[in-house]
């Protein structure tokens, strides 16, 4: 579905244009054509891959989906592949932006994604002065904008993380703190996998040998790679303390387990040594002197009193009750 | 087994030839020879290596197999050895298709596999355009067409590692989550043995400084870098979730051992206090008074009854019962 | 808030200066300006940015900050953003320092650290014949105290690990352990979050291809990045420590429990046999000869006796208890 | 000792020669001596090294031995170290290749193996096409066959690992499993140490920028280079699967104990049960009417056996038993 | 403290200086000034700094000690630091040699530690040929002569851990060999430390674009690499075996946990099995004929052991006991 189809001269809306039209203002110098396409078509990609020559493979591309994040040169254009990441209770929904970018034109095409570029279309409006850097400074404002967009994705998985992290060594938390880890762990993934190809891309468009079109944004790449280098550093943090709060967590399990251990001993022992007294007076000797004792009875409940506090008394002071 | 030997002129289909006279159409200018054999014999190979004058080495690995994938350069042409894997009853066999490049002429040497090209050559004459790129493009063709086979293999890894998943947190599921996982990565490792050294490899094909042959085809060469880019990465998730499950694993028996261990302490407790109880009334001595009293015994059934329920309420309360 | 504003010339203090006159000094040869600003407002990042003519991007990272540590080149200028660590209660607070840097001037803005810089401006003044090199020496000033302030931090956190290691095969000591190595990774991250960006920056200035205007001080860029390294290496053996610390650890509970497990069988072995031979001589039979002899009693008391004791000290010599 | 002493010419065997004579041949063009020398004394190296000129540092090497795999060049001559590995009853023995190539000669020392490189002369002679190339086709040679027998080394190991596998679920064999996965690791050490630096070293003969004795063989190092890097591949894996297997085990262990702790807790229970019962039968109260009934004690045998059964089948239900 | 102070001229001892007289023979062709001190004062280094010209940073360096191992350029000349490791009674003391190399001279200061390099002076010169390379195989033969002396404690560290193997899989030496394993852990740390930053910077000398005062001795600078390399790899090794000995500990610890758990199992089911028994006879119902039989008692007595008995080699024939 076409959402925009606007030509821009020396960084100025010069008119909205029908499809058709869009060949005329390629022709003029000093002219670019932005159009913002939301899941297109095969027709629809078809009609703009004649209009503005793109690569058979790029099309291909952008119509099959499912593309890991990328930038790639055919000759003096350039096709780059982001993700739009959207939580939906919890889950992740990926959709992808395919940008096709040239010296006088862009085209974004949006698949499988709620997330709309309208802003950035007015915030270049509103600078002239630096949409005048041409279609490379619109792929950055796209670009700039979709990693805007997974600033706040990465805070809410890193106090997802401070949650379990004050849990982590709570009694009893164990099972569903080793399932929230988990969970985050493979939610870290997704954006790992938008992140990191991206933020390598973005490496060689900020450097010395990126493609002529971004060569007058060259600062503005860095800035991106340089939040795409942020977040990244931020999920491989989260990642190794994942790793790190699975093993303590663990630890803390098995620690839980031998303190319950030590209170079974403990405890067994006390009841034990009970029941082996008690045993020992329930035998049927004709010969055993105490029974006859008119006493015999309470001594022998004190005795086996005593030895059960004294044992209770020793376990207490060596900490396993 | 010869399969198939035509002779290119421009990109359409000149002719069928005999091996005899592959040479007579080496000699005509844009004009390129593609044969496909199949569990080439040895004088099969012999025969393929004076037509198209091939390096010995390459000969040799074609004719040894189990070669690990890649593509190397011998002078002008170019020698590529790629794994075709099949599933079979949950075993992987692995085949090999061994390519010989030169300027105007390719092979391909399929062994111990029943996947065949014959749709590669079908797609390539229904494209001369692209076939007049030369033996490069075939190349590619055959590339795309083993990678595009890689892609089903992932889906099932993936999806068995979702069956799993599922079952990561459920009671009793422990050994055979281990057993599965345990599998899972020794099949990992077969896909992994087939993308990784060829992802490589085309990396340099699609770089600047790849051979001659193969340079009218670079952006479709990346084409296919970018697929195993793909699979690789998935792959090393795969992987990391594997290990993070094995760990998260050991963690759910250690923590349903501990719960078991709890369940046995409270009830070896409870069973104990009755037992001491008893014991402590069945001993013998002569001045026990409440053994005489007439509701003794219900009385001591009674207090025997409210320790063991109190100790079961108590086991309930902490959680251990 | 501005701090300081001098101008210099040939190493020397020149004059103090007011902010208007900042361009009448800008235009002088062999002069530049060092101005210093705290917790700056966006009116005066404005008003600098117009000043030194400083590109946008940088005045944007200046003003949102929480950037990572990082040194960028901007036409002839150099932009830095380094982090200042200061332990508040154990909490760490992570200020910055921006640093803006040009043929002819340098401006540092500090937010929201209690970190001044005084000392640096005394210490440059005191020595001219550095002071000479220009402002790039003057970013080596600011870069070298913000590392040396580091080296405490590090030292702390080294100590705190050896405290840990201390109690690490100490009995019961292991949950303590656990959490504390916990806390003390997540510490470790701060420090490894402000100094591994930047010693990869540094690098690059001390390199021979760094910026124009830190040519004439690269030996001593390469001072500081020497100094990073080496905290940076000191970091990554911190954390691998901790790493084995954990498992180590592990592996105590679980040689604890073992023990206590062995202690727990000992004593239910010891006791079970004594109940065992109390319940036999406590049935019902009616021909028990032992029963009526004399020494009956006695002798069955020696003989549990003796099997406990031949337990215990068997058990004693296996290490059981 | 010395084993063999050879001049060729052109590709074919010129003359056996002495040691004194092999200055003569070593003025004349297009030709080369090929010498051979075993667990050589100090005087025949001392001899050699001033007949061919070889250089102090690579001298001193191949007298000292144990060197790590490397090849080294000294001006136009190259100094090649390899490992030569032979497993006698399991334990490894590291035997060392030390072999010194100029021009117009190759000198080959082998030290502490049994393994010679006779074969390897005569298949050079059969070839002279290839001898033709000079003496670093022998280097070439040498080190194919060296790296030819660590294949089925590398096979016995792989071989070992899977025997392993097939009992890493086996109950009751982790212990063995451990000790085995834990010496096989060490063996793959040593293959480690011999196939991961010389496989560094090879890249750099196949590359652009070798040695020029070796660079009309550059295609032939290349396939040794593609045979360490499957070696080395294969190790890897091997590692990585110890790795996981070792954790697996220790996983294996934790349900096993599992297991035997729900068994005791089960069994236990059924017995506590028991004697709890009887304990109570066994009281003497005065009044216990039950006790006075002529079915009493079957009824109580029958009581116990049932709550026994129920409880069994209970636990064989919730499968501890 | 001055130890040494000597000019050399060709390769040969020309005179021993004061410190006076070094500028006086620095000015001569053809001769280098070789300076050896010891736990220098700050004055001593001001002095040196005079007469050689040393840069700031390089005798800060010196002056503050405990740097990281590193080979730095300041202009013409070269500044070495390398750590002096000495083991007493197994603790590491971490000395310190800083060298300054020169086109014509060269300053060793050696800091904190007991070994001294007169054997170093001795050898070269000994061997006039080789010291005619001048300052730079001066510097060479002081790092040989450090790399050497860390082969026996890497050889220590070597034959320790075979020791803690030979012990791993002891019964009940789990928890020495974790202390053992750990303690060695952090030995191996201070020999990485010495040796891994010192191959880094030993292989920029040996390699192409290295400082012109070593470029004659590179040849010797690449045999120290390899030294370096040689002890970093088995280092390497130490560290991974280390690692995987401490999960291997884990899992013996746990297998042995485990087969204590059977054993208790199973004595535990032996008694509670004899005492139900008992028990039950135990019980005081009228009417139980078999009380009343001659020879019950010795019936039930055999009942039991049969139970016993029986039970008893079930364990055995499982494994259990």
């Amino acid at each position: 579905m076409l959402i925009n189809c606007v030509a821009y001269e020396n960084g100025s809306r010069l008119a909205d244009l029908s499809v058709e039209e869009i060949s005329d203002y390629l022709a003029k110098p000093d002219c670019f054509v932005w159009v913002a396409l939301r899941d297109a078509t095969p027709q629809e990609l078809d009609q703009m891959k004649e209009e503005f020559a793109l690569h058979d493979l790029a099309v291909e591309d952008a119509r099959h989906g499912h593309q890991r994040p990328k930038i790639e040169e055919y000759g003096d254009s350039v096709f780059a592949v982001m993700h739009l990441l959207e939580q939906d209770k919890g889950e992740f929904n990926v959709g992808e932006v395919n940008v096709f970018v040239g010296r006088n034109y862009i085209l974004s095409v949006r698949n499988r994604s709620q997330q709309h570029f309208l802003g950035v279309r007015e915030r270049c409006e509103r600078e002239p002065h630096l949409l005048r850097q041409g279609a490379g400074f619109v792929l950055y404002a796209l670009m700039d904008a979709v990693v805007d967009r997974y600033f706040p994705i990465m805070d809410r998985l890193e106090s997802e993380l401070e949650k379990i992290e004050e849990q982590i060594f709570a009694k009893g938390a164990a099972r569903s703190n080793i399932e929230r880890l988990y969970d985050l762990k493979s939610k870290i993934t997704f954006l790992k996998h938008a992140v990191a190809p991206m933020m390598e891309a973005t490496g060689k468009l900020s450097g010395g040998r990126g493609p002529a079109v971004c060569a007058n944004s060259r600062d503005y790449f860095r800035d991106v790679y340089d939040h795409l280098a942020r977040i990244n550093a931020s999920l491989d943090t989260i990642r190794d303390t994942i790793g790190t709060a699975i093993q303590v967590n663990l630890s803390m399990v098995t620690i839980e387990e031998s303190e319950v251990n030590k209170k079974l001993a403990a405890w067994a022992g006390i009841f034990a040594v009970a029941t082996a007294f008690a045993g020992i007076w329930g035998m049927n000797f004709k010969a055993m002197p105490e029974l006859q004792w008119e006493y015999g009875y309470p001594m022998a409940l004190l005795a086996i009193g005593t030895a059960c506090v004294a044992l209770y008394v020793h376990f207490r002071r060596v900490g396993w009750l």
